[in-house]
């Protein structure tokens, strides 16, 4: 065997065991016994053990700067190789066990918290949390900034000032928008009773429209929505609350984006670096298409009214144009995934500015129930009314995933630029859309995007797909054409 | 730290590896979508070569050359980790890992043949398994019996000379009362229709009857019942036939059985080498205790004829000595699962002496199907009609399980003498299991043996729970004594 097959083979057996520990974190999240908390934080942290010290095994180090690419494909593995090679052998065995001992522990203080909206119990966990990852960000770092080197864990390739530059662009933009919108007539919200078993069979229609393979996937109920693990194993999880239907069918939409890129990437990847989206950006560009610019379009909301009339008899909106209004209503609301499209971004501008006051020590966990509820009013222009409706809503930092949520605007911007090529390349889209058909655009995604899994660094996976250089122009074109015309502003 | 010290630190770090692997299994057979079993596949392997290189580590086996015990629970700890230790350096990598990919393979092509009644489909895989358990069989025996070697891995301490004379004093008296009882009026049978949901609330109450602790497990449908985890995570699943609701139910105790023995080891072993069950037939005298002297008892199907009536209405048998006979009806089936408790020993020898023969080379996979139905026929008196009914009913030897059937025959024997002791110490049991309560049953079996795990070998275990040694003769006493009376023979 060559360096390269060696690293390859060693990379490899690792990707597995990797997608083993993300089998254990969605049943944790959905199957669980309670009692058995304890017990599975002493197994992850087992085997993260065995897992950072395949990443950071020293004969692998050695094959990695040994190996030859032996072509494109092979040259793209090895990028993503080497950079995690050098990132990973940056963090002390013990810190990552530590990690992964506090990360199920914390999660279920912070699911408990949040129940009981018990800001103070969460407090030590956070803490801890919040130490363990700014020793990480620091041992990464490298002697750069920690908070941007745990930000290229999930987006490789920006850091926070150019994000940062970002969003100050978006942000008067965005502003102005919420602000016209919310000085026009909001139109009627949609109202009812919607049982979960209902729910959950219009959640299922939606996941298969949306070219989820249930042959490689399953849809379970969890606190809080997310998608796990690549290639031929990929599930989702869903939540109902019966007043909202919504919740459950946009959720559905989201996760199924991220599955459907993990399920989309091409087979002869599995397994390998490359065999996987290759940011949570990326990720997101994919989950927020689904969600927004497909299935929250005036010709997708058409079709959904009428698979909702079917479930649950009449609805309280009963015209199609007052449907797509609802689906799109901006609302005054406190909770990120709940938000429209315009506010959304402005949550994320949020956390993405006290977590990196957290990272760099300028913050501390007893100070950002205030610091996020004084914030949350001045961008919102109201009170936050408890906890779970403002610091305690996110799972994210309770699992230590700071660096995380900017990569959710960004995968709207890079929406909105997938959304302006494919629109461009399928004209008649909306007559597709309005029966429910999305492959015209699934299949362009998966063409143009996800098949080529981490082939590329993340703005050039972009940039190829849309034939232009990825910015927050077309997004921003999109939010102010949509609601000017919902709002008529 | 004491070489003690660092060999506990490693083989419990190693158990809590064998915990995850344990959830896959379990995952596999109740969650995963279809289509990830080859992925899954290599995910075991991968898992499986790490558990392999930890049990077979050179400075593993350094620490427990220099160990000293501490006290008897660090003896007991030692024992097991010495003799598996000797076992397991004795498997080449190679061997571990093929079985290991090789099991979910065959698995599923034995699920798929069942369903297609197809032998033919599933010998290919059966070949493969034999091969490879051979090899494993050879290695360990390290000269001495590859059949008794793998027998050693569920039942350490006996050999299958010893089980074979066994069954050959049992076998006599087993066939003498199976004839009398099939040559005598057989009472009516329960008919009817008796829907899943129904027979899950039920099964579910007789968990909870049996003390399962459901903050520490949970009950799914799979295929075959089993019982699968540790300490604070044991999960058992069941199956359901509209018209066999016994089936359900009697499984659902069985596993209970097994998942009370793991629940009820000393906490303070847990993830240690003594904190699980010490052998499969003290196991299998867990569950078959809970299932038969205990569940299958005049007295406690009195209140399961009850607790049927309120969720079906009304049964077929309408008394309770009528209950009591149709629950031990002596039928003449196919199915070792289905199988009273008299004709079960029977199908056990069977499976032991092709099983065997299958590991000594005198039986190859193309044969087997003859020799079952030709055994089949001698034994039980009539013709197996379809594969399913036969070779293709038990999924043990599609997963490489050769050598574990005889601790099903053993788990009756060890049954038959802890009831004796029981009963001895607690006289009024019938008149609590009258009321649905097995506690004082099941707390005697707790205190006995299940709170001490691994710390004595199998035989020690039963004898110290019992208070003498054990053999098939308070079994055979017990069989006689029950089916004399429902048969009036």
């Amino acid at each position: 065997m060559t360096a390269y097959q060696d690293a390859m083979a060693h990379a490899r057996q690792t990707e597995a065991l990797a997608q083993i520990a993300g089998r254990l974190g969605w049943d944790q999240q959905t199957m669980m016994p309670r009692g058995a908390n304890a017990q599975r934080s002493e197994e992850m942290a087992a085997l993260e053990a065995v897992l950072h010290a395949r990443r950071t095994d020293p004969r692998y180090g050695a094959w990695l700067q040994e190996a030859q690419a032996p072509d494109d494909v092979g040259a793209a593995n090895l990028r993503e190789m080497r950079r995690d090679y050098a990132r990973n052998t940056r963090v002390p065995a013990r810190l990552a066990a530590e990690l992964a001992r506090l990360t199920p522990l914390s999660h279920s203080a912070w699911e408990e918290a949040r129940l009981a909206d018990d800001v103070a119990a969460f407090l030590p966990w956070l803490r801890q949390m919040i130490a363990l990852r700014r020793e990480e960000g620091q041992a990464i770092a490298n002697g750069g900034d920690p908070y941007d080197a745990l930000m290229a864990d999930y987006e490789p390739g920006t850091d926070s000032g150019t994000v940062a530059a970002t969003f100050d662009r978006m942000r008067p933009r965005l502003v102005a928008l919420r602000e016209a919108v919310l000085g026009a007539d909001s139109p009627p919200a949609l109202t009812g009773h919607f049982p979960q078993e209902g729910q959950l069979r219009v959640s299922r229609r939606l996941a298969e429209h949306f070219g989820y393979d249930f042959t490689r996937g399953r849809i379970d109920l969890a606190v809080h929505p997310f998608s796990s693990g690549s290639g031929h194993d990929v599930r989702i999880t869903t939540r109902v609350a019966v007043e909202e239907p919504f919740n459950c069918f946009y959720s559905t939409i989201h996760e199924t984006g991220h599955a459907a890129y993990e399920q989309g990437v091409d087979p002869a990847f599995a397994l390998t670096p490359i065999g996987r989206g290759v940011s949570m950006g990326v990720h997101e560009s994919q989950s927020r298409i689904y969600e927004n610019q497909l299935g929250r379009s005036r010709a997708f909301t058409g079709w959904l009214h009428e698979a909702m009339a079917q479930e649950f008899g009449a609805l309280s909106v009963s015209s199609a144009e007052a449907f797509y209004a609802a689906v799109n209503r901006v609302n005054t609301g406190f909770i990120r995934t709940e938000a429209d499209e315009i506010q959304y971004n402005l949550h994320i501008m949020l956390r993405f500015d006290l977590e990196r006051a957290l990272m760099r020590g300028a913050l501390e966990a007893e100070d950002i129930e205030e610091a996020w509820n004084t914030r949350f009013a001045l961008d919102f222009g109201y009170e936050v009314d408890k906890p779970s409706n403002g610091i305690l809503q996110d799972v994210h930092w309770s699992i230590g995933l700071f660096g995380y949520f900017p990569t959710y605007a960004l995968g709207n911007v890079y929406a909105g630029c997938l959304h302006t090529a494919l629109r461009a390349d399928i004209p008649d889209l909306d007559a597709h859309l309005a029966a429910g058909d999305t492959r015209p655009a699934t299949l362009w995604l998966r063409d143009r995007l996800q098949r080529h899994g981490a082939l590329r660094p993340p703005r050039d996976t972009i940039a190829l797909a849309c034939g232009f250089s990825p910015d927050e122009g077309p997004l921003m074109t999109y939010l102010e054409d949509k609601f000017s015309g919902l709002y008529r502003l």
